[in-house]
């Protein structure tokens, strides 16, 4: 059976569940007097994901400015192995359906990437620029009753890895497989090597031999493969969860390679966009279009080779529509996927700022062979400076000046077709300018919350929408709706007053907004 | 008067003051039983420096394993406002002295760096490796009484910056000089933009013209510029004290520009090279012939104009000597500068490892003709390949997968001839096998100092040498002698004992054998 028979009969069955999402739906609800944005649910599924492909398309969820969405975002290499990372989880196992004729997801390409959605924001337009908070990320658990509760993820050293063919062991081109087991210790998370392997020529449904890793969601014969057990022993990995793609619809094509990154996001492949960061994206069709996938549990800057930790993740995402005719100075001229934070700017470069319409007819294949650092520091360069002068409202000098001496470039992949430079610039070297103090009472009482205070244990508390985010003053966790967590920032006191950032009020206030 | 006069005069009168420092001082002084090593001082006058070259020559000063060195280095970008980093003060008016025919430091050349030494280490042969801790680093405050206090320092976007020529402004091969104001908030230093000026041309006392920046010491009569005090208002940048430039000599040339880092190290700007970094440079010439300088109080990864905020300052160095005899398995094969902190391995790459060697006879010319950051990271990418498998003991597939899943890759600068990235290896991943614990009491009183605590304040305090260090126990900052210091990490309770890492041991009992 071909990916549309199979496509056809999840949609019908999931039309009815997700009927109250594609409908527009005012944001009635009401707290304190105040709006509560809607919150929809986005499950993995074959009717919501789609493999290898962020270009134009139908939605599976409109939203409206403002709305947050849960998220579940699922790796591509959970075939790598079955019985952790698909067996047991009805969502993965539907994806990833592959049993002589009946393939669901049959349609994989041009990327490789699992990707969920296209979500339509209502009104969106090309020169809007839309912002997306991520506001939480959790690990999925795994679905096998053998090894519960726990999550695995997949680092492979792939055919596109950097240092591919120059091992100094033979075989000097081999691919090999880590499989990690993240855990905790109470305090950080961290992921250790459960076992390794080689890749070992693999066999399709389709009677298709895949020597390397070259087709997405072929599910490894461990009969085939030697695992050695022997790996990283007493590593421990810190995580550092996120999403290594998120994009918005490119104007230039209608189906788009997931593994380049570029103007419209993508696999941009920056551990920085976790929990806690917010992402602002250029809108370039009617929607946005927004897509979100391939979690990683783990990854350092230049994802050396080829990938990260690999794994299953389900995330909080709110929403925000900006329209053109109201974009700041920092968002009115945004070409690229720019990052925020609590303490930063982050200033994505690539080797092509818009390969689809720079490499022309052949775009998606040439960019596989034109990359290169220099051109994307090149290019980071220049976005950082163009950034200092119509963000933070510097002459050209001032900016260039600011770039040598406090401005970090780092080189964020070199395995993604179009390789990445980002360059970080601290928020607090503007001062209130960029880390506005706000009263924390004031702010979220304003915003509609009911703020608490205990001197006995220097704890405040916010409720908002059922929910309630406590922190003592000055530590870096606090606790939301019961389960630890970390601050983007500590809670300060200034002159008796508990205050925060302007970015933390406002991130916290689209936490507490989720209805649960 | 030519250079060798000038410096002959002051030779014949430094020898005196050299005598002792040059003369073999047995470590005979005891500390509680224990033996302290010998303290030197190296002011910073045109007798201790050379101007431009890191190779082979005549040490200033000789010392043994262990012996610590407080060592004055000078700006070579003070010429930029006179009136501010040179007038008052008579080291570095002696250094930039240049009055008709009278010019200090005549021979300057082939690079550009004002480097304090050579120090001579006893008994370094080539194939030992050179330990640096860096134990101290303090801003010079300027000489000049009507700017009393106060420490200065210059950013200059100079013709060798990575955007020169290529600016949206014109004229676009401008070269502009940023004076900055280093301050201090009591918590956090800062640096403050005082004005800016546009280069003009710049006629030395032989009458030479002087374009642009391109050559060293040239005083910039100040009624040729045009001062801009508007500039970069309410931004304070971060205070990142490091030394720009270390190199022990190579063996490869007997004159050798201090701009290009390599194997030896010499000017490779990581701002991680600061208090607290401990830096390993492969010796290969006898005696190991350290020289510093280039000290900068703020710098981003990349240096992109060609500057950091250039200062002058005044650190304490600890030097040891690692025999080949007795090298582990993370310095048997070092052929790069390696840095260690409390929490990181950092390794070097740059667009050639060995330029000396690998660009042949005109070497020192081609190099600013064929780097590139792809180069260097290819470089550093195998060199902490290397870094993983040998010095941690880890299989080529582990380190490979390490490297992608946690290693962070940055670009280190692009303006120095030879570009660099560097490798940032997490020490936390590797458990106690690379930050080991130790019991606090027991390692300080060991080495003999006195261990104090105060229960109700829990405050540890630790005394040698005439020198005391308190902490607090979880307290990022601790007093040493008095002073409020920044620790290289807190002291933890562990079981009822204060526990710190033996890189903080090890540190510290350094820190605390100055001799005042």
């Amino acid at each position: 059976m071909g990916k549309r028979t199979g496509r056809k009969v999840c949609l019908s069955l999931s039309a009815l569940l997700a009927f109250n999402s594609l409908a527009y739906v005012a944001n009635a609800d009401t707290n304190n007097g105040s709006t509560v944005p809607k919150t929809h649910y986005l499950a993995a599924n074959s009717d919501n994901v789609r493999w290898g492909n962020i270009g134009k398309g139908d939605p599976v969820l409109t939203v409206n400015s403002g709305d947050i969405v849960t998220v579940e975002a699922i790796t591509h290499h959970s075939g790598d192995d079955y019985e952790r990372m698909i067996k047991g989880d009805a969502g993965v196992e539907d994806i990833f359906h592959w049993e002589g004729d009946d393939k669901h997801e049959a349609d994989r390409g041009p990327g490789v990437h699992i990707m969920t959605g296209p979500i339509a924001v209502e009104g969106a337009e090309p020169g809007d620029v839309l912002e997306v908070k991520i506001l939480d990320m959790k690990l999925r658990p795994n679905g096998n009753e053998e090894y519960a509760g726990k999550t695995y993820g997949v680092n492979a050293a792939a055919n596109w890895g950097y240092l591919y063919g120059e091992m100094v062991e033979e075989p000097k081109t081999r691919e090999v497989v880590t499989i990690y087991e993240m855990d905790s210790d109470g305090v950080t998370d961290y992921a250790t090597a459960l076992y390794s392997y080689r890749w070992t020529p693999q066999t399709d449904p389709d009677g298709k031999v895949h020597p390397t890793i070259d087709y997405p969601g072929v599910i490894v014969d461990h009969d085939t493969i030697e695992k050695n057990f022997n790996v990283l022993e007493g590593v421990k990995v810190p995580v550092r969860l996120h999403f290594g793609t998120m994009a918005v619809a490119p104007k230039e094509a209608d189906v788009v390679d997931s593994v380049p990154p570029s103007y419209y996001g993508g696999n941009i492949d920056d551990w920085r966009v976790t929990e806690g960061a917010t992402m602002y994206y250029p809108v370039s069709v009617s929607g946005a279009l927004l897509t979100i996938g391939d979690p990683h549990a783990g990854q350092g800057d230049s994802e050396l080779n080829g990938t990260a930790i690999e794994t299953s993740v389900t995330g909080d995402i709110q929403i925000t529509l900006h329209k053109k005719a109201n974009l700041d100075n920092k968002l009115s001229e945004l070409n690229y996927p720019l990052l925020e934070n609590e303490n930063e700017w982050v200033v994505h470069g690539f080797s092509y700022a818009n390969y689809l319409e720079e490499l022309g007819e052949n775009a998606q294949k040439d960019i596989y062979n034109n990359s290169s650092i220099d051109k994307a520091m090149k290019d980071a360069a220049n976005k950082a400076k163009a950034f200092l002068m119509k963000g933070m409202e510097l002459s050209e000098d001032e900016a260039y000046s600011l770039m040598s001496v406090s401005t970090d470039f780092g080189i964020t992949q070199v395995v993604d077709g179009n390789w990445g430079v980002h360059a970080v610039i601290g928020k607090g070297q503007f001062g209130e300018a960029e880390q506005k103090t706000v009263n924390l009472r004031t702010s979220f009482e304003g915003f509609g919350a009911k703020v608490g205070w205990q001197t006995a244990t220097q704890t405040i508390s916010i409720s908002y929408n059922g929910n309630t985010l406590s922190a003592v003053i000055g530590a870096t966790t606090g606790t939301y709706n019961g389960a630890t967590v970390k601050l983007t920032a500590p809670v300060q006191l200034k002159d008796g007053k508990a205050v925060v950032s302007d970015y933390f009020a406002s991130f916290y206030q689209s936490v507490l907004s989720k209805t649960n």
